[in-house]
This record gives C-alpha cells, sequence and structure tokens, in this order.
C-alpha cells in the first residue's frame, strides 16, 4: 500500500454506473514523511476520510475489494486512517494528519 | 483512477478483434492541476468523453470491467468525465475541463 | 494502453513452454509524439506488426487475454497497428509509422 | 518482487476489517546495494519482519495470496526476510540487514 | 515484458512456505541496450539461467502463471533466457549475454 494525504474532492455527473455512489477522493501520495510525489490519485474511500488525514491507499484489484463489489471499476481505495506512522529515520513517534 | 486530460484519438485497422467497436481516446494523465505527465496513455472510453474533457481513468482488470467484458484486451479505460475538482492547494472549486 | 514503437526482436531458445509460438517484438514506449521513454518493452504480437510500426500495447492480465490463453505467462502484447493518431498539440492528422 | 528496508510501522484505527489483525510495516525499496528508492511502502507481514531487516516484498494479487485469503485488500505483503544477497558488482557476499 | 540482465542471487530462511524451492535471481532490468534501470527486481527462475545471463522477465499474475501454481505469490518471474536480440538503432544482431 501506498501511504498519502486526502487534498481534495472530485465529481463526475457523466460516469460508469458502476462507480454511483462511490465517494472520490484526491489524494498526494507522499514520498516521504514531509514531501509529496507529483501526482494525483482518486481513490475511492470507504472509511470516511477527509481533507488533511493521512490514508492508506491500495491499488489494483485489492481496491476492489475493499469497495465489496468485483464489478466496480476502481483501481484505487483508501482502506485505513493513519493514526500514527513511527518511522526510523526521525525516531520519533508522530500522529497521522498532525 | 487517474486523472487525465483527452488530447486525441486514435484508429488501428489491424487490431485484436476484441477491441472492435471500442471508441480509443488518447489522454494526457495530470501530475498536478497545471502539468501533464510525459506520457501518453490510451484508454477505451465509455462516457461519450471529447477532446479538452477532464477525466477519471481506471486500470489493469478494472478497465475490463468497465467496459463490461473481461475478455476484452484493454488495460485502461475512461470511467468518468470530471465535472468539478475541488484541490485543498488552490481552495478554489474549479469546473472540469475549462 | 501504452503507444509504441516496434524497434526489434528477441529470441529465446531456453523459455517457459508457453511462450513457445509466441513472436516477441521489442517496442519504445512513446512518451509523446517525438519522444521515447528510456525503456524496452517485450510484447506477444498477435497483429502482425514489424520494425518501425507504431503499436497498441496492452499489458497486464489484459496481455494474457490478447493472446487467446490466460496460462501464456505473457504481461504485454501488441493489440493494434496504429494507423492515424489525432492529436491536439499539433492539431494535424499524422499517419501512424511514418 | 523488490527488496526493501523496514523502517517502521503504520496504525490505522479506522479502517477496513479486511485488514484487522495484518501487521503493517513501512518499508523503503532499494534502488540498489546502498540506495533506497524515495517512496515509501507499507506491506503487510506475515514472516515476523522488523525495523532494520531487509526484506523481500511482492505486490498485487501475489500479496493477497500472501496474506492466504483473497478478500483481504492488501496490495503488498511482506514474503520473506532476506539472510544474505550475493550481487556480481560488489562480487562480495553481504549478509542481509547489516 | 522485460529485459534484465542476472546480477545475484538472494536467500531467505523465514519466508512465506510457498516460494520454497522457489530459485530466486536478482535482475537488473535494461534501459536500452548499454545502460541499467536504477532498481533491483527479484524473480524465481524456471529457465535454469546465471548471473551475467540477458533474461525475459514478466510480471504480476503471469508470473505466478509461469511458476505452475497460482497460489505461489511471487511476482515476478524469468520466462526466457534471450539468445539474441536484434534492435533497429544499432541495426546489428547481437547475442544475448555477450
Amino acid at each position: 500500500m501506498e501511504i498519502g494525504k486526502v487534498i481534495g474532492n472530485v465529481w463526475a455527473t457523466k460516469k460508469d454506473e458502476g462507480i454511483s455512489g462511490q465517494k472520490l477522493l484526491v489524494v498526494n501520495i507522499m514520498k516521504n514523511r514531509q514531501q509529496k510525489k507529483d501526482s494525483l490519485l482518486v481513490a475511492a474511500d470507504i472509511t470516511g476520510a477527509g481533507i488533511g488525514d493521512l490514508v492508506l491507499v491500495s491499488k489494483g484489484n485489492s481496491a476492489r475489494q475493499a469497495v465489496g463489489d468485483a464489478r466496480i471499476p476502481v483501481d484505487a481505495a483508501i482502506i485505513g486512517i493513519i493514526d500514527s506512522l513511527e518511522l526510523q529515520e526521525s525516531d520519533s513517534k508522530e500522529d497521522g494528519g498532525t
């Protein structure tokens, strides 16, 4: 999985019926604790995440498992809101999203 | 999923029968709101998107779900035309495709 | 899918039986109309493509669909020879492969 | 598979039920023997790996095979703790994780 | 598939039972005929490849097909030892691995 920060929302009226009802959040994937990758990812959210949250993103078929129906044509899903992230470099425990 | 801008069309007479009848659009994937990634992606379109539209692209097996038949050998599909994209950086709501 | 230019052939005597009989072409994936990505891709070809052709490449499970047997362990396949590619930047229609 | 170094732990209370009980480790993927890629990967661990261990990471559907249940929506799993890595450049046999 | 050069071996005692008995080789993926990508890939080998060999690597579910059992959690496999690689740029036929 990847670690990302939720930075926005996206809406699409004309879309595949399969994704109707899916809440779609825009996520920036983190390269490390401070820096984001220069790419935008849209993930279906099943955890109630919001803007600013640090989240766990799963991609590929696993994303379709997460939304509970393999026919739903998503390829990325938020599967967790990170409470805390303990990384060896900084040796300090940091709460997710603060 | 990724966010992309439709920039063109591609035609192929000699092709896998499985993709006959599929409308294939050329999409530039967006790195962020202003910049495109330096790569071309071809996606099957089921939403009626056109040149200049900002679209949602799903890849891998999810793309085959989107076109409705897992035997169709596409690996990318447009699953939505973006109406609006609200990103935290700019804090301004921007209509898709303008 | 990705757009690539066929630049060569590859032969392997000692190989997985599953790919015996598969024609394997070396493809450079295009970043944009003029530039190639700095990476080599080998794809099974089912369309009769040849060196210099601009082709459509599908990857992952879709490639196994294209070669007609999910047990064949290829992860990339040429699924079309591009006749023409119409991109918004250049606003000019260009024949594939010239 | 990729070679990575375990650098931390991640916890998420609000998460997909499917990943409850999974031990999630943060891994830096190695570019070569000395350098890490500038990206963070979170992998489910089934081998008992710990911080500082050099590990084998498998991604995609294979990760769901490793955790023993294809419904668990992980897309990366640690499938081995590396004892030793023998690379031609250095021509010297080096124990994993030292 | 990708073209890579075998540069080493990796051993792991503590590992997923599913990969017991799999011969794991470290491969550098080639960007072009001369240059390697700056990343290490570990692939299950079923062809008898050795250090210095130029090989064909298949990734994802295709790798599990190559090792003959979809429950084996590998995501990359060597599916051929390249005898010769004919690339248009150099217009010269070059034996693999020399």
